[in-house]
């Protein structure tokens, strides 16, 4: 179980999100509160979009809360839309590599939860990636291929369709225990999240009302001490969250086209 | 507040005390019974003695859980004494010269616990060090001064009495919060353990009864799951285990003189 | 290109072939002279085997030269087999993961060259691994993809048969340049090197005569001030090593067959 | 002998100066051609403020070319003035803390050379330190003992006084070799370069003419590819670049004051 922290809006210290908040991402690498496990130290990462739309990627290993290069880089760099991501391993070993988010051409991706029965349909999913993502594979998470696949399915041209297809190609994961899937993503114009359980709960996932200075944050767990209220998104609903405001999207449509 | 497992008897792997336990050092690293902090994830060490008494050192940032190196090391190398340390920082950067345990010469030491005015006496610690100790700073730790000062104390020739010229030397915290120093130290023949706050609790300190194998822990916490029984070291007392069995002096004697 | 030196005889401390040696493969990373980079600063790895033959494994991505806990775990640590790699990037990140050596169940594996058409084949290999060496991939580098081949190609059973198959299967390069396989590996009993280059020189590989007190090296470059000769591994045999002493065995026959 | 390379001008991403350049700083860790080591591999670190002359500061102990999060840094910010640097150690371990630049405050600082009998001088400085500085010592290198003795000699309100004054407290080394202070450092506004050897050269820095988009570097040697000419700084000469141009101003009047 990892945590998730995402803003988009007029552009604002990456520190305002990740850092400052009460009950900051940083602060909920050491005291999550609706995850199973209250340490995500296995590495973070942040990707921030810039004015033009640039996409930069930060990942490291080590954790969040004793990394000074974090804290300076979030303190000094200004973005309209970042995602940041601690880690709390699931599968595959703490590498650079393996920490989220995954970044191809405009698009970064991060992910909470696991696909139990990944082994066993690992390699059907890497052959079913066309040559030019296979090539973008780097790590050995269940986390990048969900993202590869959603490239592979359309990410760029329909988000919805290729959530819907993706979740079909995964399949159900039977005695394993139940596929776990809230992931927040963007192109760096829309910021996306989702969740989704083929059985039980999925793990959490909020959206903000407007902020202080105007934006809206995404996240795992309200960052308290920011005195807005925050919806839950709803299992199985495309969350799109524009500078204009957000937007709630069902995902059965899609799923039964 | 940082975990401490040593051992000394027969050589044996060092995941036998590091690893295996339910309740082994590793574990400790995630989910810690005993202290204020639950995580201990800003880095570990191990000092080991090889037959012939020569000191090895094995020191990392990442959080021990994560470091397959650290695992890979525990299976493999066999040793009659050692010490292994995993750090909740409270004073000093996440970095390999601040982990624990530190070594000179043959002596290597770890503490959990710390000078609440570490700052107003630092500078006078390092002043009072001979030249071939003030050489061997190489990290801005409370502990490293501890262990410098101990040695200039003479702690090679009477360790109760550098203990109790050096508590006198870090005098009294005042208003700033209570003294607490709990270490773990070793000449390669001899494994030391000692517990003192100057007000309040000290931080824990057990020693095993004689293990299924032969020898003795001493750990922060009982290592469960290994059935022998644990003596809760008493404060200001310094514990003296050598393959013989293990002896406690009270301090008394050494600080009156 | 990469720097290999490997032991195989009466159990010595790590340092005697990796640090010691005037031109040691500590000294190599900074100043290799046989290789197209001087420098061999991405990483480093020693598989080293116990008298039980149990296989260890230590890898890390910091310039060999800078990490004082290789240099205390090669003085520490004694063993009749082991084999040492330094890394110079050419396919694969910076991680521990795409560092040498590779292990899988006694066997560790390590290499110096490049397949220039790795990202044409890379997916077929990838094909052609049974589930249970598929699982083993954790890297990007065409070096654990060929250790994995070997593995697949029956290495346990016959080296040069496996050799052989693989370099069948990795076929030809055309343009992209010509294929190197320099690479020493062992099961814990034989110390195997072996060259191989579609055109052109293979990376250069050396078999000493007995060392000092007993054994044989195997290296990238003659470890200078070791007083003994060398002898080169002449391309497409495969050199055995064991404390008997060594043999060249060509793989005309095996490729013929 | 490590590399440095600066700039002061209109706003530009930090790549143009650290990354592009033909003979770009890092090209450089790998191929210096004016420095005794043609390898800086153990560390690297950038300061650099923004518009509002707030001081970020990134430093990590990977080799630069190794590192993806250098990369993606130096491809998304833009600052007015930065200061970027590649070790290769002489004094003090590969640590984070080690890594150039030091900052304080509004200053960032770095450093190319060594005081050879800093063992000997060392206590001396750091007693003359006052109390604010010598709690910000992090490390154990001549460079950042020199950078806070320069904040102590009154750096903030006259360099070249500062300068003096550390020289001589420095003194002369005899025959431990001769002193080599090769610096840049700034306050975000002016970028200053020095360079000092008490006997023999002192390690190269040159300042270019205005770059093609405006602005200029301060460097070990000439970013090569870029058309205009570098002008060699002189030695025991203050050189301070701003937008506006750049002056060089001999010490011999500080020091003789």
């Amino acid at each position: 179980m990892c945590r998730i922290a995402a803003y988009a809006g007029p552009a604002i210290p990456l520190e305002n999100i990740v850092v400052r908040p009460v009950h900051s991402l940083l602060e909920q690498s050491q005291h999550a509160t609706e995850a199973k496990l209250a340490v995500n130290g296995d590495g973070f990462g942040i990707s921030w979009y810039d004015d033009r739309g640039a996409l930069g990627l930060y990942r490291d290993v080590l954790p969040a809360w004793a990394d000074d290069n974090l804290i300076n880089l979030c303190r000094m760099v200004r973005s309209p839309l970042f995602i940041a991501h601690i880690r709390a391993s699931t599968v595959g070993e703490t590498t650079r590599v393996n920490c989220h988010p995954f970044a191809y051409g405009r698009w970064s991706f991060c992910h909470n939860g696991q696909i139990p029965h990944f082994r066993v349909i690992r390699r059907r999913l890497m052959a079913a990636l066309p040559e030019h993502l296979f090539e973008q594979m780097r790590g050995t998470t269940d986390s990048e291929m969900i993202f590869l696949t959603l490239l592979a399915n359309g990410l760029e041209a329909d988000p919805e369709h290729a959530l819907a297809l993706t979740l079909d190609q995964i399949g159900t994961a039977g005695d394993e225990g139940p596929i776990k899937l809230t992931c927040v993503f963007s192109d760096g114009e829309t910021l996306y999240g989702f969740r989704h359980a083929s059985t039980g709960p999925a793990p959490t996932l909020y959206v903000s009302e407007v902020l202080e200075h105007g934006g809206r944050a995404v996240a795992s767990e309200p960052l308290c001490g920011m005195a807005q209220r925050w919806t839950a998104v709803p299992p199985d609903t495309l969350c799109k969250v524009t500078p204009e405001g957000f937007e709630l999207c069902p995902l059965t449509a899609a799923r039964a086209a």
